[in-house]
């Protein structure tokens, strides 16, 4: 057998995907608009001590895996070592044929640490060796991997209370990867909680200086970090639909749950819908007039296995996708900010697939000039961050919309070593297009093509947060 | 790079592909059974006055498009000259790589006007004015463009109030292509909008003759009109599904809803679906005492963006996929109709791709003889009429029922400019059997293979609507 | 042309999967561990009189494709002779291109009777001949189509309250497969028939000899079949989910709803879910501690056209896919057995498509140590049974897990013919571990490839339901 396993054309299956990415999507630097990496690692530049705490501490893609191969919850969330932890992923890796996981363990180490050995319990120890002597090194600090990567600007998912202290640290260090928060804001809109809610709404007033008695004062509140965000850089806001749900409420409704909710009450279903709408709406007229990105995350399900999240807390490896209606509340969503003519530049991600063709299909339709590619299909996301999932999403937005706008990958991670999903990104939509191209469904210009595959790697998402 | 842009094997993967349709189905009419052409425009046999008016009239595709790209409304449904409309879409139509506007937009030009160029801002003008050029002369009347891409019969979609009277002069004309009406009676089973409901029953009443005081006066005005369009040629009703509801009711319970409905008063959502059931079920006892095809359209999402919606009017570009239950009402229908020996011949069209299996499941539990593939699984619908979307109708159809039966391709468009897309279709299908043969799956008989391919193309549509 | 019809290479399109295939996948046993084959025909070692007979009496995916084909019912489920019926059968087949049915005719023509001929009617006689001429001799005896296709194990299905005197008859003749039972105690748990619940509960109690009176002497009952079968070799219970349901009861609640349903009163259907989550909880304690296998199957709506239901009874081909939610109940059974720790070994079968990332997020959220693999994506179930499916699902259970500890194919089948069905999922798990190879995406090392295939084609089956 030749050598096939990540040579130089690996994924790429025809010719003009390979000169598309050959000769123009590696040299393109990387636009990282959704991640969440941590703003104090980079501000303190920190250094791992070892392969296994770079790849372990907090990833629960691996987790999962080792789970499904049998790893007890010592090797994943306890308290083995980093390097009994590595050497448990380098048992089961081998088992993971077709997962992006496979794909990414060895990419990351050929790409950062120049090592080309297949990782399993034979190689191991090794790799682990060479790799943390890497680590250990300042070359390979935090900063100096996302410069190996060439990226050059990274958005961090924040909190409107966060003070973004690290990213002024990071300002002010002359750090080559420009760092960008984006305001979070699902704490303030989701009330089911009362307890954490109210504590959440001393911490934001604190902040903002707003006694937030009232639902106004909330959104003042809201107001003022909204500024203070963009101040500091920030081009874009995100929330969590799960589910997605519509309920318009007038000021006076949305004024009464809240004092309900703040008076320690906890809310009925209907009341939560309202309030979230509420709150959706206001959050949707700032973006607007701050000319920002609007992200919604639609289609998970959290925490389904209580005796881990009772253990270990969130983003533990027991989310899931959910099942839930999106259609008619996202698109009464899109309507009513469309109506008040606060309807922003709009990126949907989706985690279950079935819904894939529904939602292209429902940003299709509040999409308007002035403006090109204002309503974007975000890149596929979470388990769909994989090439089957890459290929179905770039068949259906380029059947659906403009694949020629689209603004291209994101990482989501939160690992620094993630970036080579770029490079495995990148070589499935050169593939892609040139699938196309090669079936003679687009005429076979290079240099037209070059120039899309240019956009999509970088320069799409570069104009759409509009940083430069 | 050689020429591989819609050239002679474009989509053609393998040798049986070729083999199947250069020899088969590019010789092969079209019978293109469900359309939204104008009688009008046939029966006057329209000229257009350029390529920006053919193209963008009413192109509601187009038009989305164009929005996805930052146009303006008024280069979609707003008052720019047709060739600045026509410029805008020039502009937009390189970034739409892997969009089956890209491909049908040069395919119309290739076969219709003989232009071979790519259509950029650049070659706008030229391409404009050659094309209108033609349109102005008489051989590319909307007749003579049906003639040209051969098309024998076109069915258009007609309501039950309608007089047929341009079908009519179309018969009396000697025009080539024969034209048939389609009974579509949803303005007499949605009883949603009281208003419009009541003073369509009015012109229904006075059309049919019937003074339709109550439901069974409904009926007979139904009956009569059904008989009306059967004798002008009729060969099949066809009804909007969305979502599909289900809810028996007796005779006296109708009864009582249409009259709460004719004296003004607003029905719930129970009764709503009571009624539809109630009509689709005499409905369908109509269609299967004639003998004619039920085509049910499923999964539409109508008009999400309000403003869009209420400067323009339906079909302004602002419709979606939905993702309500299909699953037991429509079998729950389908099982009425069985129960009551009134079932039909039933094609099935499904908008939300998630439920492609779903639907030809519960299809192929009502199968029954006699009379071959009377239960047909509609061709890829609206959005999913492209390449991916095709694919996967042929790898379902194939999979859950039997391809050899299937009744094609149809264009379901607005526009005599569509029928490139037979050819597009024709080449997926000749693609998707050479793929089945050259993986060793179906026996390698060119002759057998040559004949299913004929019939899909054209022979079992002219069977099942039972024209000749 | 060349002759491509299931030559030694069909479906396996690269040089990697035909190693894979003729080197290490061929030479393996099968390990059929879900099947609806007749233990009395095994214990009888029947013979058939001919091939009408032994494709035609059970097989409702045939008749189904026949009633598409316009058949009628005589020819399915009525008294035509086994010789017409299968004269029919033969004259639809040719329409049939890409469906399983059509593969598995002709494979199941070669490897048991090595007829090479295509059947349609031409050839249908002479080919009903000579393989009836071979069932009727002993070689052919069910026991004898068993071995032929090298087949270890058997698992049927049952139901408690069968005394699996079969089973015994079986072992005690030396079969040369063996043949186990499975526990599957649906007519337990689902009270909505009361009747007929009423009388089984009586049949159980006399087989258990406990006098089922309240929802305790239910358990145990049902706990001392448990452990009968257990000592006849039962490794796994088998359910059946439509639509999943999760309501959570306390003993008490449980209990009244048993004794309510046992006086002849109709349960709701909060208290059916209820008793249903009740049962359930109980079964996955049970299986837990005898470290059963326990298996789902989800999806399935059944019975949808009442006139062939009222006529021939279940099975009769007209059940379909369910479009239900499945993601909280699931979830919420999952978590409550974890909770329990009572989780044993999980395989998840799914029958509606749109689902199945849905379903492999949620197992992977209950996946922990120790044991490798526990929680099973079953293989492509039914409607899903074919190369489109199949395909779908390698490509989603590597995308979202471990393939390399995947069990494999089963039939699930009532026809002692359908052997082959695991020749045709080998070559396609074949092709696709090839397809990931060249592609690049894993380590081309043909001895792990070659024991991952060999994995999955049987030992991790094997292992799995740890039977030796």
């Amino acid at each position: 057998m030749k050598n096939l396993f990540l040579n130089d054309d690996f994924m790429l299956g025809n010719a003009t995907a390979c000169s598309l990415y050959h000769e123009y999507a590696v040299h393109m630097p990387i636009f990282d608009y959704h991640t969440h990496l941590s703003a104090c690692n980079i501000a303190e530049d920190r250094l791992f001590n070892d392969l296994g705490e770079a790849w372990l501490e907090h990833d629960h893609y691996k987790w999962r895996l080792m789970r499904l191969a049998g790893a007890e919850e010592r090797f994943c969330t306890g308290k083995e070592s980093t390097k009994d932890k590595f050497r448990k992923w380098a048992e089961i890796i081998p088992l993971a044929i077709g997962n992006p996981l496979y794909a990414w363990t060895h990419l990351e180490l050929k790409r950062y640490f120049n090592i080309d050995k297949t990782l399993n319990s034979e190689t191991a120890d090794d790799i682990f060796d060479k790799a943390s002597e890497c680590l250990r090194s300042r070359e390979f600090s935090v900063r100096n991997l996302l410069r190996r990567m060439n990226v050059k600007t990274v958005c961090t998912t924040d909190d409107p209370a966060d003070d973004l202290s690290y990213h002024q640290k990071i300002r002010e260090s002359n750090c080559e990867t420009s760092v960008l928060p984006t305001f979070r804001a699902d704490r303030a809109r989701i009330i089911s909680d009362v307890k954490g809610y109210n504590s959440y709404m001393d911490k934001l007033g604190a902040v903002a200086g707003v006694d937030i008695r009232d639902f106004s004062a909330l959104i003042k509140a809201l107001e003022k970090r909204h500024g203070y965000f963009a101040e500091r850089g920030c081009r874009s806001s995100d929330c969590s639909l799960q589910p997605p749900c519509f309920k318009q409420a007038g000021l006076k409704e949305a004024e009464s749950i809240f004092l309900k909710v703040r008076g320690g009450i906890m809310p009925d279903a209907a009341e939560l819908a309202a309030f979230e709408t509420a709150i959706l709406l206001e959050l949707g007229r700032m973006d607007a007039s701050a000319g920002w990105v609007t992200q919604f995350h639609i289609g998970a399900a959290r925490n389904l296995c209580s005796s881990l999240y009772n253990s270990y807390g969130p983003d533990a490896g027991c989310d899931a996708i959910g099942d839930y209606e999106v259609g008619k509340p996202f698109a009464s969503l899109l309507d009513a900010l469309d109506g008040k003519k606060n309807i922003s530049k709009v990126i949907a991600y989706n985690l279950n697939p079935r819904d894939n063709e529904l939602i292209l299909s429902i940003l299709g339709s509040f999409a308007r000039g002035p403006g090109s590619g204002r309503m974007q299909y975000g890149p596929a996301w979470w388990f769909l961050d994989q090439r089957h999932g890459m290929e179905q999403h770039l068949a259906l937005l380029s059947s659906f919309g403009l694949l020629g706008r689209f603004i291209g990958m994101t990482t989501d991670s939160r690992s620094f070593l993630s970036y080579p999903r770029h490079e495995y990104f990148r070589r499935i939509l050169c593939n892609f297009i040139g699938e196309t191209v090669e079936r003679g469904e687009y005429d076979d210009d290079l240099s037209r093509l070059g120039e899309i595959t240019r956009n999509i790697c970088y320069t799409n998402a570069e104009r759409y947060f509009a940083v430069s």
